[in-house]
């Protein structure tokens, strides 16, 4: 680990200055939850390539009556340099490949990096050679990166194996989320195909307007390092289609019974002595048992369930801004949330 | 830190070796344990004061089939001399006072130490001198210490810590946890009172007969450091009964109705800006919905139950042997469970 001026300065009990890249639907409300919530973080600043905020303050930006007398700017590498931030908040793309550069800047930059990317949550899946880069470069710098969230990050993974604790022994785990797509925005609902006949359904997913939630495999990954389980198989199922079984009208569509009400994607790992971890996703219009149920076969059984399920948004934001104290204290590298908590050895 | 063979045999990834302290109810449980789930711990040593289990065979003694090959004796320090564990398991008192020889000889043999000792989950509180003076031994000898189990350690402490990892603000927590004693063993459906008159019930708190508890002020404080909160006043309610509305009959009492059941304690703590934690024990015979429920009022809001309740004797086993791994690569001290899990800093 080469000498990192920035993490001899944490030693030192005070503000965490953040800086912020990214300023989209997520991003704002990381701003907000900042000044809100976090009187240990500090904002020193806000990236964004979008011409329609770059020069603008960020306070404008994100909707604030207020100015925050921070500029959206567009070059990550000035802003980093003349910010000196202790960790950057990436929150600009789901895959590893589009936020691949901005972690690079960040690492060289010697800060700490925590990204809402889903596939940054378990990178080693997506892209083996561009995690290596990411890893060797994070410990050269001395800087930990981290993808964290509500899921992946934290729901289908960290949860469920916090969940298993207390068993002495576990023999399967299913965690199964339910998402009543009536109280999300419009695009979301587009994107699961409400109000879709069965047919214009599987159209939508062969030609790849209807996708598939990203982040389902590295929960998994995830969950089996945490038990000390190793992956013989993973099977994920297609993306199909929740038919609804009675009409459901929201704000933005109409669906008939028979048609398409969302979506349900199902995941199964396999290890050694049949012990598995089954993922089940329901994000349909109309679900009525909106929940996270997590069902750990083992000796003591455990069975929990969220009832209604968490926020996403909101829930995604808190995963990662609570993550930014422990992430500065720990070791340099490319981590994940598993190695934040305690996990067994393999077995 | 001074230099520790020890922890740089954990380096090399392999057997964990163990020595166990106290061979009772929750130490007997322990061995099953590491036989039948844990491949990675190898039992090295087993020490017990009762002079019909020293000089026997462990297995025997925990009541096994087969013989183990290792006696059970009565001298720790010959014990740990001649066995060298990586780790100390301590399953003999829920007093802080009645460890801390035990936790003393441990850590001056060079050996990570981690007890079911109740009081052990937070010692400051108890007696913070013999906490000092542990916290400093372990760091002398480069080695750490940690109280865990099930409830102090998870179930009201480092859970509910988690549950609130997705949330940008939290303005109050409450656990519930209600147990059936109907399920469980005679000496605790006698300890909680279970047949009792009022009356009786009240001379049985006042003469020491029944007592609370041990370990939900320790819960409280564990919590509010994960939170980053600032313990204002806490106030723990007297034991109080729960009087059964119906009659209930159980192997070993018979409650009328309008006699105790079992009892009943609250514990608030308070903080700046009106945040509260509320932990409410109960264990009673004919409990009908054993629960451990966490209510997190914040953004966003966490609901969460799991039902019914977690066995507690194997889940503070597995609460121990879990955390393991993870102790014996934490830092050096006197550690809390706490410590090892995505925390906040006061604000």
């Amino acid at each position: 680990m080469v000498f990192n001026l920035r993490r001899l300065r944490r030693a030192v009990p005070g503000m965490i200055d953040a800086a912020l890249v990214g300023v989209g639907a997520i991003g704002s409300m990381v701003v907000r939850a900042v000044l809100e919530d976090y009187p240990w973080i500090d904002l020193v600043a806000a990236v964004d390539v979008a011409p329609d905020k770059v020069g603008k303050d960020l306070g404008e930006v994100v909707g604030l009556e207020e100015e925050l007398g921070l500029e959206v700017e567009d070059d990550l590498e000035v802003a980093l340099i003349e910010s000196v931030p202790d960790v950057v908040i990436v929150t600009t793309s789901s895959r590893l490949g589009d936020v691949f550069d901005t972690l690079l800047t960040a690492v060289g930059s010697g800060s700490d990096v925590i990204s809402t990317c889903e596939e940054l949550a378990y990178p080693w899946i997506v892209d083996p050679a561009a995690a290596r880069l990411l890893d060797d470069a994070a410990r050269w710098a001395g800087v930990s990166v981290l993808g964290a969230g509500i899921n992946p990050g934290f729901m289908m993974d960290l949860l469920p194996a916090i969940l298993t604790l207390p068993c002495t022994r576990v023999e399967g785990i299913e965690v199964q989320r339910v998402v009543d797509a009536s109280k999300r925005r419009e695009p979301f609902q587009r994107k699961i195909g409400a109000g879709m006949t069965p047919g214009e359904f599987r159209d939508a997913v062969n030609t790849g307007k209807i996708t598939a939630h990203v982040g389902l495999e590295q929960s998994a990954y995830l969950l089996a390092e945490a038990l000390g389980w190793r992956p013989l198989s993973i099977e994920t199922s297609p993306v199909e289609p929740v038919i609804a079984e009675r009409g459901v009208t929201t704000d933005y569509v109409k669906v008939e019974p028979g048609r398409v009400a969302g979506v349900r994607q199902t995941l199964r790992l396999e290890s050694d002595g049949g012990r598995r971890i089954d993922l089940i996703l329901e994000a349909y219009v109309g679900a009525e048992d909106e929940r996270d149920e997590f069902i750990v076969r083992g000796r003591p059984p455990v069975h929990a369930t969220i009832r209604p399920g968490v926020q996403g948004d909101w829930g995604t934001v808190g995963s990662v801004l609570n993550m930014i104290p422990t992430l500065l204290g720990a070791d340099a590298g490319l981590l994940t949330v598993v190695d934040l908590i305690p996990r067994r050895p393999l077995s």
